[in-house]
């Protein structure tokens, strides 16, 4: 038996729900591979602010270190909107990374043949897209210092933030794209805006420095304002993208939009050693939380990214996304990825039809 | 007879060819409204770092002063890309915005009705398709201080670049912003990223603020990867968006792209007073360059909201904007918008089309 420990952080909004059914996930996936988890459970986000004031508690912080891997569901709600920014739950998203120096953040955009016509693109433009975005997680202008809100000398204020990268910072992310890249079909594409930054042509030359390593991976360049063109007017041009942590946001998002179906999408946040953190990409969906109707599909997926990059169990991990696809093949769906013909089911429903095919 | 000065910079690549098609159709727009242009014809980018090693001659930037309007075509090519920063065609762009003032541009990506399967989305998803994306141009982490490469303690290098806003610079361009939502849909999308930057922060609160002089304008906020992927969800959702320099940079071309034929979008970028400068929002092309290939209707219509937005000349402006549709209506297209059944026709050929119909 192989023992894992998992710390779980709920979050909010739809948070809970879809992590519950994870879980019972797991522990069937357990059984069938001798794989014993130790969940732990911890608050993060709005539920830590309203428990405790602090959207990371350090108590949090230092069970997250203490496990092998860390599930977090979502965070986020308009009631923690207007707090000041050191209170907002997503200060505690934020602080989690930087406290687990997760600087590796890998977010798959599949067309998965099943949801194709859920993609508001073309049938023929997006059959096949499979993206992994490898964005840069803990550095960049969402770290950099100075920053702040500063008085000027005519007495107005200057709002500051400050996008800066080292090389050993470029070296680390840059060698994760590669090695992603290697273990797919071998074309990295970095993105940055070298034609105008400074600390984005820093980030070119060392990429390509680091590509002189990996002959065999196909290193191409291309400016974040094409990159947002390219991956609407042709995203099957895309295998593997690396860049920093703003260009990454803004591109992961908008190629996960080009599956049209968010709720199926999960992400990986990994570090030099340490646990790493699982989570969706999409939000908390305050709107329809504690209603039963949310996808847990992105969270379950993210467990077996858990399982795949965290815990050294890909064939569990295999497990899950074959059960993934079998019950959409059944047609079951939830109301976000539901279409004519097929049978609308629940979140815990899903959960269940899911578990019925593991 | 009204007299206008213009300033011709054709740049690169496909830029001159498309540049000389334009002048022709303004000469048959000027004898029909009485206008006379007195051209003059300057060097930027690549043309002028061949010419005189900078890609902004200092001739180039008193020219474009002393006009009323400055049409640029397009600027960059391979052969300068290796060349030290401050001899690159774009640093002659940015030059020019930083030179003329240009704080505001404005960047339409609009679905007409006749190309609208160029796009690669779904006909419903884009039908209808017309946003204006309001880009703050001469701020931000484009031309913020501190930037450069620096030695850290340790004896690696550090990129920096920085992303600051006052008061006042937010306040110009949101005003512009609010004014152009105002004459047309009275929806205004202000994109930040004020859950993680300082700077969005005070941005979200300028324009918040600027918000209450336009009670007639219905003001949002959006984070800027969400904007990136409700583009791609549901453009039709958007009027008017205003947002800063780098994040108008993608997000506008991301836009653009969803037409599906970039070869047709113009842009403008104007000041407090002085010249504006109009261009297509597609680059030089090299590879189809002096071939007779490229389509001038990005550029023609860059003319178009040259007349209307920098010579108050509304009704040259609409002439030119309806004689586009008429071609486009007539079945002439260039190679870019190519598709069965119409009539390809090349970049001269389609000025000439354009101007019988004028
Ligand atoms: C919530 C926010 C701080 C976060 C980010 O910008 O990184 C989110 O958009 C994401 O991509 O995980
Ligand atoms: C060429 C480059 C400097 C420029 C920019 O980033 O502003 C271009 O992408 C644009 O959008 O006009």
């Amino acid at each position: 038996t192989r023992q894992h420990r998992i710390t779980l952080l709920p979050g909010d909004g739809i948070g809970p729900e879809i992590l519950s059914v994870t879980v019972d996930v797991l522990k069937t996936i357990g059984k069938q591979f001798d794989i014993q988890f130790e969940f732990q459970e911890a608050l993060i986000g709005g539920a830590a602010i309203d428990a405790t004031g602090n959207p990371l508690p350090e108590e949090t912080l230092t069970l997250c270190r203490n496990s092998d891997a860390v599930l977090l569901a979502a965070i986020g709600g308009y009631q923690w909107d207007s707090l000041p920014r050191h209170q907002r739950p997503e200060t505690g998203l934020l602080g989690i990374r930087a406290g687990l120096g997760l600087f590796a953040n890998l977010r798959p955009a599949t067309i998965l043949p099943q949801l194709i016509d859920a993609s508001t693109l073309k049938r023929e433009v997006v059959e096949g897209v499979d993206i992994m975005v490898v964005r840069e997680l803990t550095g960049g202008i969402y770290f950099g210092q100075p920053k702040g809100i500063f008085e000027t000398e005519t007495g107005e204020k200057r709002g500051v933030n400050t996008m800066a990268y080292t090389d050993s910072e470029v070296d680390r992310i840059a060698k994760i794209g590669f090695e992603t890249a290697q273990k797919r079909s071998g074309k990295l594409c970095s993105v940055d805006k070298a034609n105008v930054l400074d600390v984005s042509q820093l980030w070119r030359d060392r990429v390509t420095l680091m590509g002189k390593n990996y002959p065999d991976v196909d290193l191409s360049h291309m400016y974040v304002d094409n990159a947002a063109m390219q991956l609407v007017r042709n995203p099957k041009q895309f295998d593997t993208i690396v860049t920093g942590n703003m260009f990454g946001d803004i591109l992961s998002d908008a190629a996960a939009m080009l599956t049209g179906s968010i709720g199926m999408l999960p992400s990986a946040s990994l570090g030099a050693d340490g646990p790493g953190l699982f989570e969706p990409v999409h939000g908390s969906a305050p709107d329809i939380a504690g209603q039963n109707k949310a996808n847990p599909l992105a969270q379950v997926l993210s467990a077996a990214m858990m399982l795949r990059y965290g815990l050294n169990e890909p064939e569990a991990a295999s497990k899950i996304e074959q059960g993934v696809l079998a019950v959409l093949e059944k047609g079951y769906r939830t109301g976000d990825i539901m279409s004519e013909g097929m049978t609308w089911v629940g979140c815990q429903e899903m959960g269940e039809v899911l578990m019925n095919v593991l």
